[in-house]
């Protein structure tokens, strides 16, 4: 699935994967009223609501862009309607071929990161037979709890050609509560301590020029991103936090490689919600998923100008 | 929420939880069986027959311990039917009146954890009216994304009267990976560090004797226990790691406070698939659920007798 990704990144010159983060305050009053009327104020409304926006969103760019990274908690937040919306999002941007990241951030010891690893990138054995669960093609995953958190995960991708990124520096204003702090012997940060870990699973789990074995790194700290992108050479970064988090273009240079490769960036609601911000008003609100696909465009151009 | 859980452990004398984790290979045959001749070899008949599974185990423990520990990625792994299998077993326990801990381990950036938050513990808004997702009474969090990514759990917790157990000490192997590792100007390994940040938050929020914010540290590691116990005195810590694990009643000591409250152990296949062990492999396959029983009490017994 890396080779599948880093192909087309290529063939879009877009390093650019749309978070498709349905926050309530997102979904455009006209697509709310219509999904209410037809199932009430519920759970199921609220589903079919997302739902509907998502695929609006994703009519509209899905020519334009590699990827998409669902964040499955907004889903998870209308419980059970919630996650069959989030399933339904993953298999529609499958079938528009789109690569999907399901933004999950699970993590956990053995034999429980292996029944998360199965259920979102593997295949669960029922009796003789085997299903997909949510069947992403790439997770996010938490490092807190070490290797044996993690190596599920590394094997289940291993058997189905899918990936990970696995946070090193998260893009929130908090992360160096924790990630910042130096670890004595080795004279270093803890997120340059996990990335160093993360090089290693890399190496070792390679596809044709890059591992299915990534990071997130935050677009809103660019210093630590040029240490971890040397750090991690073979590894694709995962950037957050670009446009409504803080980052720019420019700031995103030193998370690429010289082959101008090794970086996707994530936007969610400078692209899901553009029709909200003041430079996209002109489209209205109806007309939403145009001013998606505008904002996907200005962001193509403000990268490949600060790579050059 | 924590007032309650204290109160049902003073009552049933048991600082125990019960983990349902209900893997396939716990599940007794017959149970299999028939969910499948009804489902067949589906991810519904999978579902169906870790419920009925759970019921059971319910059904013969409820009486005897305060609270049950769902692990939702065991739910996970088999999709949405997997998923509302979770859903029913919280509701089938919290009408029998135990505490139910959602082993979730999420944790997010602020807005994503907050929607987790709400997900898990909270209401979401639709339109005007509100609802509950999964409804959980404690859920478990991963603290690596530092506090913004804690707080938004914490507040609905407030608003809710519920709780949380934070990750800071886990119990499998490599744990130690990250969490041991010694920060430089602390002079403490991160452990430490998240615990001292975890008595913070458990200060500003408590209940009656205990904060309604707690921590998770592995039976595994009790002399790492013994410090925790100090650098956290007003926070339940939620013992994972007893039985199958490692962990035995001796090693459990340290982890609670001098009023013989402050700890939560917990027990999963030992209970639950205690029919496989051969301590109880007379109860048969059929009576797996008096084998939990039996296990419950001697569970019991061995706390009581380790705490004197």
């Amino acid at each position: 699935m890396i080779n599948k990704l880093v192909e087309k990144i290529k063939k879009t010159n877009a390093p650019i994967v749309v978070g498709l983060d349905p926050m309530m305050k997102f979904v455009p009053g006209h697509i709310q009223r219509k999904a209410f009327e037809e199932y009430g104020e519920t759970l199921e409304g609220a589903a079919e609501a997302i739902w509907q926006y998502n695929k609006a969103l994703v009519d509209h760019i899905y020519d334009l862009v590699p990827a998409v990274k669902p964040q499955i908690a907004m889903y998870e937040q209308f419980g059970i309607p919630g996650l069959i919306a989030f399933k339904k999002t993953i298999d529609y941007c499958k079938e528009k071929d789109l690569v999907v990241i399901g933004d999950v951030k699970r993590g956990d010891i053995g034999s429980t990161s292996e029944a998360y690893a199965v259920g979102h990138l593997g295949k669960v054995k029922v009796g003789e037979k085997s299903y997909y669960g949510f069947d992403e093609d790439f997770a996010t995953v938490n490092p807190y709890l070490g290797s044996d958190g993690v190596d599920p995960f590394i094997k289940v991708c291993k058997e189905e050609k899918k990936g990970l990124f696995i946070l090193v520096k998260t893009s929130n204003p908090s992360s160096g509560e924790f990630q910042d702090r130096v670890i004595k012997d080795a004279d270093k940060p803890l997120y340059e301590v996990v990335g160093e870990q993360v090089a290693r699973w890399a190496e070792g789990h390679m596809g044709e020029s890059y591992s299915y074995i990534g990071a997130v790194v935050g677009a809103t700290y660019p210093e630590m991103g040029k240490i971890l992108r040397k750090v991690m050479p073979k590894s694709y970064i995962l950037v957050p936090g670009y446009g409504a988090q803080g980052g720019k273009g420019k700031d995103l240079v030193h998370f690429f490689n010289e082959d101008g490769l090794g970086a996707i960036v994530n936007s969610s609601r400078g692209i899901i919600a553009a029709y909200q911000q003041e430079t996209y008003a002109s489209f209205g609100e109806e007309n939403f998923a145009d001013a998606a696909r505008a904002a996907v465009i200005d962001m193509q151009k403000d990268i490949a100008e600060a790579l050059g």
